[in-house]
């Protein structure tokens, strides 16, 4: 079987370069080795930059993100007892964030692309990809039944995630990794109840991070900063409640509104790049070619990110037949990457516990978090990475 | 004798305090251990922020540095093999700073408090305090003859540096010390040469940082990231222009025009802050209280934002006899310390190569130049650091 190109991996990279493609006209199939049941009911967390929002809309995906996602026009930092709100339109010119969890956007990827004719082909195995450094490459796969099947195509797009088959396809020597690993995970909760907040509070306490989000009316999200090797089992509820109380005190007695807690996960949180993102006709893009931590809510939106400089190359190859943007793809697309990684990394590093730090630290921090939320260029400066940078690159 | 307030040090703090509080019908006395020939010649950089300025022309000092001292109107962030400038009256409302060696500053201040009967003793020594917890303190000294002398004074101001004895005069347990040593120290040079740029250039590179300054027409300030242990001995001349050229190489070929180095010291790196900056009747300030590393230019700038709000604090006092300000100097204060010490260690931080660091680090060091000098929020925040943050604290 023939396509202009193959796609490795139904994640929001996959779904969206696809569509993209779509209504440019390009042909591509879509391999994903979980079941379409599977890959929209893995819970994750979504805050979505003012770019991929508009890109969903653009791409005829928006309809139910704008009906049931939360648009949220402020963040609250909360340090020291007191909160201090981030005006994102009055920052930026009018942007925003939309939180709307992104098994949720996957799911009306994957609607639009099934609606429009698009060729996904759920549950496949042996992934394997071939001849990258020709201009003919092609993927093998199995088919749910057993087949096994070729893919021909002019291009590979590896959009299949940190464990996915597409990046350790390409020779040992080609890709440099550049990795940070941080010190603690976090424990998330999802509970039943009420927001407590109508918008997120990033908190640093003496006792750690903290974040208040949310999930629905009735459903909210909330982490903790904890040990990277904590165990469930040693976070009951009431040790739980107890320290989201304690690390989201405020002077004036806030408390966060509790309910059943009915899903427990600690996630590690890590940063970690790969340069180049391209191997003769394969792609990285998303998870395949980088990794943030979650506090700047940027790996979503990245991997958007990347898609949409790969969509335009695509697009100007088969329109002219010029490979510049191509070429060029690794180079715009990592200089995002980099801002976005060192927005992660910022925020992190502003907002945890390191073990070992010592009190001059945490005064620097305290004393961060004073200048960001009391200076307004720094306050813009935060505001228009969380709500996200322009997309300029391609013009540079 | 006796005088209204005790000044210990003349330095910038003690002098520019004893000349405001002259100006506001206060008097004082300076007791300083060293010769006056030698505090003029002890030759310091000085790059002054908007503040310093003003308030040098404000108290009648400011003649000479205007006549002499260089307004720097941006400075260039080089990294990369590429400058990028930061503009400081385009992004700060028309602010800039001043470079002119605090020793010029020193020379100025000494002459405007001599001219206008200011009483300042040098070559004391053995000086002790006493009476701090009383209304009433001392300060006893013996005098260049030998005679031994005791002030009596209202207040005490401590404005005698890192090694001064205002702050070893506090009991143990009052004081609590916030400190961080850096890997690193710098190199120094003073050199006979031409200026090898108009303005001052901040370089990061793999060899680790670098910065020309500038002195005088004839006169240039270079420095070098060394090992903090480093010894003057290792460093030939040759090697020192061989490292220059290495970490300030750009795309463009630029070289710093060389010249005879008359000069060569070694300065270890370290941020300092204490809290309270004050006890009973004495009250810290400059030096004695925090140090910066040298990498943000704030230590002169700190120690005149102390002065000021100190000064306001006593002419309240002898205004109306209300000790509300002299109590909240301290919490004041400390707000801009903080804040200056955060853009210090975040200036340190990104500038520098550290010992051990990975390359993701550097990567991110990258970024974040790139990030800060492209962005216009984030270089506001630069400049409006650099130039020196409003002076509004006492407002709050």
């Amino acid at each position: 079987m023939k396509t202009q190109v193959a796609i490795i991996g139904a994640g929001p990279a996959g779904l969206m370069l696809s569509q993209i493609l779509h209504l440019q006209g390009i042909e591509s199939i879509v391999l994903e080795t979980r079941s379409r049941e599977a890959i929209e009911a893995t819970i994750r967390a979504g805050v979505l930059e003012q770019g991929t929002v508009d890109l969903m809309k653009e791409i005829g995906a928006g309809a139910r993100m704008e009906r049931e996602g939360f648009r949220h026009e402020g963040t609250i930092l909360r340090f020291d007892g007191i909160d201090r709100r981030i005006d994102f339109p009055e920052l930026t010119g009018g942007k925003a964030v939309m939180v709307y969890a992104q098994h949720e956007v996957i799911k009306d990827l994957v609607a639009v692309r099934l609606a429009s004719g698009g060729d996904i082909r759920f549950e496949v195995s042996d992934v394997s990809l071939h001849g990258l450094d020709s201009t003919s490459p092609s993927v093998r796969f199995r088919q749910p039944g057993g087949e096994l099947q070729t893919i021909e195509a002019d291009f590979i797009a590896g959009c299949d995630g940190t464990q996915g088959v597409s990046r350790p396809s390409i020779p040992k020597g080609v890709l440099k990794g550049f990795e940070r690993l941080y010190p603690f995970g976090w424990l998330g909760i999802l509970c039943k109840a009420p927001p407590s907040s109508d918008e997120l509070i990033y908190a640093l306490s003496e006792r750690g991070f903290a974040l208040v989000s949310t999930r629905s009316p009735e459903v909210q999200r909330m982490y903790l900063q904890c040990e990277p090797t904590n165990k469930i089992e040693n976070w009951s509820d009431d040790r739980i409640w107890s320290e989201l109380r304690a690390r989201l005190a405020t002077r004036d007695g806030w408390a966060p509104i509790e309910g059943e807690i009915f899903s427990k996960t600690v996630v590690g949180m890590r940063s970690f790049v790969t340069e180049p993102m391209q191997y003769g006709r394969l792609f990285l893009a998303g998870d395949a070619a980088h990794v943030v931590p979650p506090t700047g809510a940027k790996g979503l939106n990245l991997a958007v990110a990347d898609v949409r400089v790969l969509a335009r190359a695509f697009g100007e190859f088969y329109e002219s037949g010029r490979e510049e943007l191509l070429e060029r793809y690794s180079d715009i697309a990592l200089r995002r990457i980099w801002k976005a990684q060192r927005f992660s990394w910022w925020m992190t590093s502003m907002l945890h516990r390191f073990p070992g730090a010592d009190e001059f630290q945490h005064k620097v921090q305290i004393a961060e978090l004073d200048y960001v939320t009391g200076s307004r260029a720094a306050s813009t400066a935060l505001a228009e990475n969380y709500v996200g940078l322009p997309f300029d690159e391609i013009a540079h």
